[in-house]
């Protein structure tokens, strides 16, 4: 039994390495990394950034599949231990709430998640300029839009795996209108996943250290724990030769989620391996999804790689929650209700 | 009685001046202006950019004020004739919803309007970066804020003055985080003021003249008329010296007023007085409200000058409408549903 | 006689005024400047950097034209004087070899000489890019578009106004798509006006001073004289607020133009008058044409103002070709035949 | 014998390997690249962007090579079967018209090629600027320039191989003086190589998908075929961390061949192989030559890699045009005769 | 008598006019401003950013002279009270400690003061970039050039009028290569003239108002009180259409003139006046020297204003000590020892 | 014996590999490289740019950590062979003159070297801004930072070792705030380490090759030869995707080291190895530090490879100097003594 309790569903068969001998940090890679290579499907030139979840014993996933007309959309995958996936060929047909086809012209970097038995996808979208887009299905076949959540510039939206004090909460980066060389994390509420409002301030790009001191932005939902809302997120600094993207990790307050718990000033993973630092973007670690066991704290971590490939990290919750808050700092007003 | 009828109150000392003899121009400028010069009132450096209503038979106005450190607040004023303004030392003293002082960090180009008997003002905040700010106000004495309605960054926020379909409705134009090369003017609704959805994109900058290619936004509140909602609005282009901002209008349709119906390709009015021309920022006109009166159809526009002084201009609803009409433009997809 | 000999046509009506007392410079304003000023016919917003000839005892000009949707075209316009003008509403109808009309996007920079008894435009069109374009005309009621001389980008255009060594001449600054913060005058030459090559690098901005150290472009048609041929051309310097500029004088070697003899080190006029200093653009002189009458030396030269207005400087003959000889710099290898 | 005739010489020893099992593009890798790697000759550190040609039973190469004092400049190389190669350590001596030493200060980029039994090699030289270079040879001992067809700033020249309606033709792409974020190919002529003109423009940067949204540059000369001239060519995105550059094809009209008649939507090869992602410059294939036989319609394609590697492609002439009718898309008015 | 006491010297004939009634302001300008307009001398367009001293009975001036070739040079000037002023037409010729020719190839922004008996210069000069240069004279006739005292890239030098703890005091205000975007003060000591270090950070761009946000710039030399050294100096904020440049004050610890004791949170004076929004470059007050008398307490500011003219201020020791000290702010570590 | 004398202490146990057969370059790589890899101590994520030296029979280093939190610091290692390095979990800590900690915020690209006994570390610190910090050990225990020499933007400072005409010298590499896109190579004076002066232009980006064409730095402590100072130095080229550093060799003037004497045209190292071409920053090859041996003339060079390893590389002293003669070539002005 874990220290740190998870609230999560049961995962049927979860993906899962041992950490080596010796090895000591908190998050390490799968051994067979990438898991989803270049030219996975006829059409697809590279799959990364992408999200996946346990569904009738098999795993399924949305991902971030860039065809060779170089355009990102999504495409639906499946997979019976979560490692090796089947991409369909055809992106998602997407409709609107009268069911009429309704397709985003491009779509990247989805989540997706159950809230109350309804399975979301929330992606960035192209609403006169990158914005959220979200669809809900129940079975996998119809996916239906609904309204965007905001207006753009905006990427990163990530929705929490249940209501709090009776609303939807969707974590957000509001961005500017090309590759944004700043961002914060931003929560929003909603009665109905159609309006929302409530808007606060969550999270500062900076810092004392530099990884994630040009700009952040949330990852996998949340996950639930007795410590927190448990968030992977991607940290971004600049070098003379571009950006470099990372993981870090955070724990938001269960009912004020505005409100930053923990911080680790640390990366908990960073480009290091030739799939990492050398693809279609150099040096880019960016998560999208977990795969997290209640029973035996297991935690899964999908993440894009050099927006190219797609690779798999595990930790345990103990582990990784012990770790932030070991390494916890205080930065700026996170700590605060973002509100001005 | 004008051909065009406007939906609005009686104005009680409706400030205007004919148009001037062979003047061929649908707009024309207050003869006297700029009716507020510089250092206005003790600490005041300049006011631009700022809104009138009429109250109780006086006019009380919300002013971007430019204090002598440099920020941007706003501050009440009074007048009896909306040409002679007395503004107050201090700024507006916003409070909560549970009445505790709650003051932005700085605020500017304020709209102001009645909507079902209350006041709004809205104007641009610093939520982490610049975003929409709201406030009521019932007696001019008590200034609530209320949420903010959209995540950063956001700038002319304009809040139509009645609901449309029983919904709030707020254009506003998404920004960067700096000076904004860009800009499109979108519309969301919200039942309450409090969560806002069903974003439409309305108007795109560009058009085949150059005067509005490079940004767009909103004006004064829309006026409603018969043939819908009119609105002006600003327009910038680029030089290599900078930004010039010209007037233009547009009408939107009443009941889906995320369609445009006739939009003049021409800039209504365009920086050409010294007091426009030269100022803090040269070659701006930014109008920010009208006082317009139903039964003489009259209408006089409110604007910022080079952000140093207001101006006033006059036109009326029969003249505007019409040359709005007679040079109306199709841009883009300014007439479609703007939905993606 | 004039010592300095000018090869020219006679002008019927030389528009004139002698240099006022005691000033020392070589080039000097009219005393009604601007002769052109805002909204000088209807529609049209304004006029600047445009070109004149004396056709038939009376001026004819070809016109930048800012009409009121921002978008520029060429307008004609007649004189008496060369200081009263009437300026046609509608633009300039250009057709084709075959005489089907084909009208440039946008126009603007005109300039217009005779050249063996036909006349020719060249002016700034949009080609897919900025870029130069010509047409002939005989009597300013049809005109003929030529083919584009060259590929974009490129502004500043200027024809000799005589075959050198068989072949017509012409200058061009080829720049970037946008304000373009570099530039030097390049020469091409033509056996039949379709077909160009003979590249050659006449002259580079810099120098020893620094207003010319940004950009420099060509300016009136050249004017041949017995030291060679004169021409007045703009030198652009930057500021923390945007560009300067200013206009500067050279002379080129008569049978091998793309040579420099002299060039003047100092501008010969730069924005000082309020209608130079402040409009549209401000700080801009902007030299576009020039009557000279071969008989008494005298040169009037035409500018554009500030993007807003047309001012009027003089000059004659000799007192600017002595200037330039008494202050000329050699500037890098303008000297040297420019080819690499 | 194929479906799609070229019409070409005879290759006397085509390099060639079929395409492997089960791959299921239009083009495909030779196995041992690249053919040339790092520090190929004394002095030379990198070889790429080079052109090819097949003459007297041997092929002769013009090769980009970059010196160790970071220069580039054109060197020739020979081979017997197109894969290995002996590259001359001097550079190639260009002479003016008159015999005289005419080096260019810098070129690269070059393609050659024959055109009516004379060879011409095209290049990106400095021309107060970068421009197109032109030289020819018969030899391959005597290399004569002749004028600089276009006044820069300008890249990616490209000739025909056979005069058309009586011209010769050149493709270019129209630049700024710096890396160029735009690029579109433009089409002139000649009659004689010396005097340019009757500009068209070609093809846009653009499309629906995303691999050619930033510029476009011509390749390899036009084969003839017949559907048409059937051209690869280089297309460029954009990522937070740099360019990409593809390969995509084309097909222009016979004899209008400012026409686009076919153009893939997909590109044809993009960076995947290590010599491709890593190097000078990551993420490069830039083709510059093809080597194409008539009878068994086999076509290979010389490709820099990364700046830094020459790599080998294949594909069949009816295999590619197939993929390019199959997969084509008309991107804005490429289809059109490219005159404004 | 002062209730500040001034440790300076007796001024022969201060310029002086007493504030204006009615105005509330602690500096007001000069009735005839500018006292120095466009072309005061043969050669030179305009002047502005000078420094004057009191010497002999009367008034020497160093002045930034921009010449009709655009460069910018020092050349002195002399004037009975002040306010009118000769101007020499040759620039300065200073000489290197061996006593040759040693002119710098631009010079700017001087100040000018009295050390110990000695004339010191300081102005901006090009040390193969943007660099403070310092020369000294005893008689105005001999000026001999000093080393440099720090690296490029470095601006606004101002030198203290005494030694502190036996060393030589100035500050600068580090830079970039260009027009630089940020830029705080710095003090540096040097026993010597020659070598200098303990170099300390002292005052920040900044504060609660906007109108020093951009970068800040010391002014004439510190002037001793009994309250400190009280400074005036430049303050930058950034427009969309360029930067505004106001005059602030602020007072320094008078043995450790590293620390701030009161920095006035207001601008004490902002482009309002024609000649100070428009010119070469609009909106800029930059203040270079002042005249101030102990016995009066009177002080006189020597400003440029919009990089055109020269303007006079005046306020007295009295008032400005007491404004400053009235809206004194702290903005971020400007009290510590700027050391790190 | 060599024939170019190094003046320089035996060092005890020289890391060293013979060139490799049929190598014909002045420079060769460490057969095992990198020396030292990702994650070579706890909490640190990577060491480059790093200074050595032999102390006590052993060797010392000071290592640029990039620790987990992504921020620079200074750590020492020891080895007995140069080759294996044990890196200290800590960072080194820096004491003030008083012996209190001083820590600077953030430490990189150290130099380490013995003058007059003393060992000097030379770094680029946080100084408001980056900047040179340098701070003296005598026993690798006790680090007493000095006063800051300059002023900030400045990195690359080298301290000469040993005194020169009575004063050290040190080179540095003036900056802007952010990744400078230029940057030449000063030198300045001290009598004291205390006040720095007698600043000099020593060398220039550019020359006739590319290689260093966007900027320049010094490297390793220059090496007193007989020819003169020998410095290995980075250079740095722009591509579209961004820098390339490689290193160059020159000599300076022994006794007026702000000449050069020679300067190789070529690099004489350039990224090519997995190591150098891919990690945190691409194609980075960085110098430091060198051990070099008087009696037997061998060079080792200590560097940076793409912002994530140390590389070793080898030459000798007749090597060296003998390729930095016969490939010289004189850049600009570097021979001129640097001032102005």
């Amino acid at each position: 039994m874990t220290k740190v309790k998870m609230i999560a569903e049961k995962i049927h068969a979860m993906p899962w390495e041992d950490k080596p001998e010796g090895l000591d940090v908190p998050v390490w890679r799968h051994s067979q990394n990438p898991i989803i290579k270049r030219n996975p499907a006829k059409g697809i030139a590279r799959i990364f950034n992408s999200a996946v979840v346990s569904h009738n014993n098999e795993f399924i996933g949305v991902f971030r599949a860039e065809t060779i007309d170089g355009r990102p959309h999504l495409h639906l995958g499946k997979s019976e231990n979560g490692l090796n996936w089947e991409i369909e060929e055809d992106k998602i047909p997407f409709v609107d709430e009268e069911g009429n086809s309704f397709q985003p012209p491009s779509a990247y970097d989805p989540r997706l998640l159950k809230v109350e038995g309804t399975y979301y996808i929330i992606w960035c979208t192209d609403f006169y300029g990158a914005a959220i887009g979200v669809a809900k299905t129940d079975d996998f076949k119809t996916f239906v839009r609904l309204e965007n959540p905001f207006l753009p510039f905006n990427r990163n939206g990530v929705l929490f795996p249940r209501k709090i004090n009776g609303n939807y909460v969707m974590l957000s980066r509001p961005s500017d209108s090309g590759h944004t060389p700043f961002g914060d994390v931003f929560l929003s509420e909603s009665p109905d996943m159609t309006y929302w409002g409530k808007h606060r301030h969550v999270m500062t790009k900076g810092g004392y250290g530099w990884w994630q001191n040009v700009k952040i932005g949330g990852g996998p939902a949340p996950i639930e724990t007795s410590e927190g809302w448990l968030m992977f997120y991607h940290g971004v600094t600049g070098t003379c030769n571009g950006f470099v993207y990372s993981m870090g990790a955070v724990i938001l307050d269960l009912e004020e989620p505005s409100k930053v718990k923990y911080r680790s000033k640390n990366f908990v993973l960073t480009p290091e391996e030739p799939y990492e630092t050398t693809g279609f973007v150099d040096n880019v670690i960016f998560p999208c999804a977990t795969l997290h066991d209640a029973d035996t704290g297991k935690i899964a971590i999908y993440y894009g790689a050099a927006d190219t490939y797609v690779g798999l990290a595990y930790t345990t919750v103990d582990e990784i929650v012990e770790y932030v808050k070991a390494t916890s700092e205080e930065v700026a007003d996170d700590a605060e209700l973002g509100r001005k």
